[in-house]
């Protein structure tokens, strides 16, 4: 699990501000989608240059601009520019070994967040990050590979489906926001799920494969641990936030998402428990069956030993 | 026990704001009844259509209306619209995977809240959902089944027993805190008979039955705690709350309540020690059995093994 | 050790306000005493009615009224009235499980305290509640039962001993708390001895009844936690308070029994400790032995066992 | 380990500020002296009676008043009586199971602290009480027993070493703090220097005689940490105190002390965790050995049973 | 690993401001070495005498003086002299027993940082002091050995790489800080590679020599945890601080560290986890196998003996 600790040392020694992808490749080109939109129109496409968006600057309508692949620096070099992106900033989008975090630095606020996913093939446990910055009039996001998860909210902006023509760039960024968060339910039931089954097969069987699989969720849940406690953090200071970029009609609907933060963090520590109770519970088993053991192994011998003895004679 | 969280992700991709209603429909038809009381007069009804309540919010006295049943979402919808409810706490009440929260939306307070009973058949711990949403002269209760724990508030309107005819729509909401947070001690009295009733034979017996008792029990308790750990907050912050549709006449009831609701919660605390008490003594138990049971085969392989020898030669 | 909770539940859908005493009654007759002193006089008396308190409202001098018997309520309601006490304070009063508390009620100040003894026979920790109501003029006691704890403040003022006679109500009250506070040290020094004598033994012979004794000891220090730990935050308070009910004159006095009750709490915490350790070395005591019983096992069995095998060849 | 809560019910029923020694007697006679000195100037001599004291409250010069032995409590009422002390701080002094504090009494304040040192004899932690008395131009100080600790400074001040005859009273307190958080390090430097000792040992012989020694540095930490933990309260508001008593001067000696006082509350903590390692590795190591033990055991038997049953044949 | 506490009793009685060199002479002679720079200009040189340092007082330009060798204690003094630094902060640069910590002392700042690596030989991880004083127009730095952490840095100014040739001194300040938390980085990820590679094995072999090993490890982390645990509140403090001696500017800069910091901080408590859970499974797979050893014997011992007896009669 600390592979994500494992990208930093590549950085050391590096001036602050280079702009170094960290992680493994997983898209062969980076793409940049753009759609505008306000109540009345909307119109969608595909941009090569990152400076085809300036024209989506000056405009009152909504731009959410979507980098798909973080390898190609350039190409985030020549975002930042365009937007006016300090280079820390930029640093930390492709550094992909980032805590979560909201930094507000006036002209636009950046946040950094996990996608959490079951990988394909050993079904481990991947996380992705996901870079947000919403400006006045647009909102930059930036992924590792192309996301599913953001579909639906492209659904909803094509189809007007919902508030979210109606609003500005605050609504869309927290939309983007909402969907990675309802996302980690389903990564969430799914591993409890799998702590339900151990916890009621254990005490049937405890065999040591199933400490194996104990092990593995136990990693499992420090790993989603580490990406989801300080999303509390993020939430709770983008509701917090004074920003003018945030309106006060987006209140209630953050505080919404700040629940569910909260109740994500508290199914952690719920599983978290509840793995813990099924290892005592391994523990004890092991116990008692040794004892079940012993109890024959006392029996025959207490019987048959002496026997012997007197058959000896 | 992470059924609550199961039900989420049927939201997941879903815009914010609409309504689905989350949990086993338990009723076959939701109902709506209103009271309506003054110190002098008291009217009870039964009412088809949310519409019918419009009359009541003119009128000046305290209107309590409950519902019963929250997977006929179209009603609720309108009861939303006749009393300028918004959307987002719409959803929370039909989402019966909340946290215990409190929200002040100004014009109306928006309480959410756990009724905790033993389930009928396998006696299991079960939540329901109940929604407050107390306005300047009515409030609402929003319930998943017919409850009797607001039966004994409705006789004491009815008798006018006590100070509650009296009293505002504050004093109602109120009650209704109160006996749901009465109806905590009774779950959790019972929970201690059963803890108490182990703790006792756990000394005697250690058989692997008792151990998965044990388990049950913490299990419920990690249950209790999730959903009783929060409501001091909620308690706690009406309390605090500077709304004007909390008088500050109802301040020493609401230290009352509060200081109930950290009773239960200490009690949670309490049990759970005790619980770990339990396990603990239950695996010393075990390692002393096994201690007698060696000492026993010991004795005779030390006797006889070499007697056996000796009788051999 | 969930006695205290057991009670509660009686008083579920009682209307708040409902004076109901729980607990067993422990006197025949509740008895009323008055104690009415400046520093030049002091008369001492037994009162049948609360109504003849009503003079000594309008004394100078300070009063004492000392309440034992907790379950004619009707004797209650008639010194809430006298004194206009609020209806839930007398609640809180007869309803003896509440946790240590106290309220500033503007022309009074509440506080609600647990004395704690080994009860005869059986000798198992007991609390009783005493409640303290603090007046401009007068300070109400209330006990469950006669307790002698309070005679040696009677003493003082009889004697005129200390600077009692010349103090006011307040200097009286922090008499009352000073000599509870005082008591637990008996109390705790008594749990003290035993743990010590209890980790002593526990080294040399790890017997079963030696488990039933430390986990007795720690459902005594569970329960003496739960009525210590509020302390802290009463006495705290009172040091705090900025009430006219008390003097900065008695200032010093405060902050000393504050540091007593941190002592307290220091102690318990402390002996808890000690228990953790002694069970920590009953396990490893169980364990080592074990492992002398299976070495002289396998010493035996390795000699003879294949000697066995070549007599009997 | 609990000797300390001992002493104190011996005070139980006394009024507040009665003098009573709670501690043995340690020195026969209890002696005054006195230190006099400013830069140019620098007196030394004994004291009979706290009166001849007077005379130093007039002078400009430093004066140190050092008494050793609290069994003589009309010997502290005179001393409180000449230099004006409350009686609840005299009562401090001579109950010597105080916890570590400071008070600001605003014409001087108030210290209470632990020297610690092995006993003679059975090398046990010994702690005694050191109580000092900051005033506008005097410093006392009240020891159990004639300590050498304050010796390095006796010779600071003969001597002119340092800076200390240049700088007022506040720095002379000052030293006396910094020579007892001084010398805590060289108790915790012996207790690392055993528990080092028991690491190394306990991973090739557990014998049970190790795990009494475990056990007894274990008390002795929680003995040490019981005394130590107060005093970062202590030296962190003495650094953040407002009082004329200490100058700005003193600033950046009073964070250095208050830096010492970290590191030493760090290095209990550091043990502990050390201590409980150890124990963890003296349960596996027991564990590993039986399972050798059981090993061997069950060779011999899996080799030999059979072959003599098949000799029996 | 109390080592670090070890050096501290040296120096108990001493006055406070003594320099005393506490730790083992690690060069042969102190050395200093200068670079002055501005964005046109870079000299470098060696220095024999502090006092030659006073001429680039006077200059514009950034000067970084950094002395290697902290054992003559005479070169530290006349440094103390030329600087204008307290005496109490030349006494914290030479006693390398200091925590993290950050001070500022108005003219300059100073901090305390250790600096981590594998030491030669045995290959434990080997803490060294560094200290920085930020002033006006210079930055002070002080090593115990010559490191070659900082030569990073010195390239990037010879090579005037990066923005540092076009920013004062607070940056400079910033980069050392930033070279020696990223060198942090690689110490942890070498330390993950070796808790992964136990984490991996003891499932499949748990000997004795692997508990070892994981003890070793956790020792390791606790030492690292003391080391860098207060550096979050050294770096914090950097961030929030009000001197003049850091430009706003630098703000992004020190965010970035920051949070670079925690993420330091979040792996060492990732990595203890991770221990805690090996020495766990190291347990549990201790009593399976003996559950294993057992049943052989029991299932051998079970067929056996009985025949054996049979064979007998």
């Amino acid at each position: 699990m600390p592979r994500q600790m494992k990208r930093h040392s590549r950085k050391a020694g590096l001036p602050p501000g280079t702009l170094l992808y960290i992680g493994e490749q997983r898209v062969e080109k980076a793409s940049i989608s753009v759609i505008d939109y306000s109540e009345a129109e909307m119109h969608e496409r595909a941009v090569e240059n990152p400076r085809e968006c300036r024209e989506y600057l000056k405009r009152d309508s909504v731009t959410w601009i979507n980098v798909t692949g973080l390898h190609e620096t350039s190409l985030l070099e020549n975002m930042g520019e365009v937007f006016g992106i300090h280079p820390l900033v930029l640093e930390d989008i492709v550094n992909t070994g980032q805590r979560p975090k909201l930094e507000d630095h006036g002209d636009y606020m950046f946040m950094v967040l996990k996608m959490l996913y079951r990988g394909r093939g050993d079904g481990e446990i991947v996380a992705e990050q996901v870079s947000i910055i919403l400006g006045p009039n647009y909102v930059l996001s930036f992924q590792e590979i192309p996301g599913d998860v953001f579909d639906i909210i492209r659904d909803r902006i094509r189809t007007a489906k919902g508030r979210i023509r109606k609003m500005g760039c605050d609504y869309l960024a927290y939309s983007l926001l909402d969907a990675i968060v309802d996302n980690y339910f389903i990564v969430l039931e799914d591993l409890g799920d799998q702590i339900e089954a151990v916890q009621d097969k254990v005490i049937l069987h405890a065999d040591p494969q199933m400490l194996q699989n104990i092990h593995r969720l136990k990693r499992e849940m420090v790993f989603m641990r580490k990406n989801l406690w300080p999303l509390r953090e993020l939430v709770g200071g983008l509701e917090k936030s004074e920003s003018n970029l945030v309106e006060d009609t987006l209140d209630p609907y953050l505080r919404d998402v700040y629940e569910h933060t909260i109740q994500v963090v508290d199914s952690v520590e719920l599983l978290r428990d509840m793995l813990s109770g099924s290892l005592d519970t391994y523990m004890t088993t092991v116990s008692n069956r040794m004892n079940e053991v012993m109890k024959v192994l006392t029996l025959i011998a207490t019987i048959f030993i002496p026997l012997t003895f007197v058959a000896g004679i």
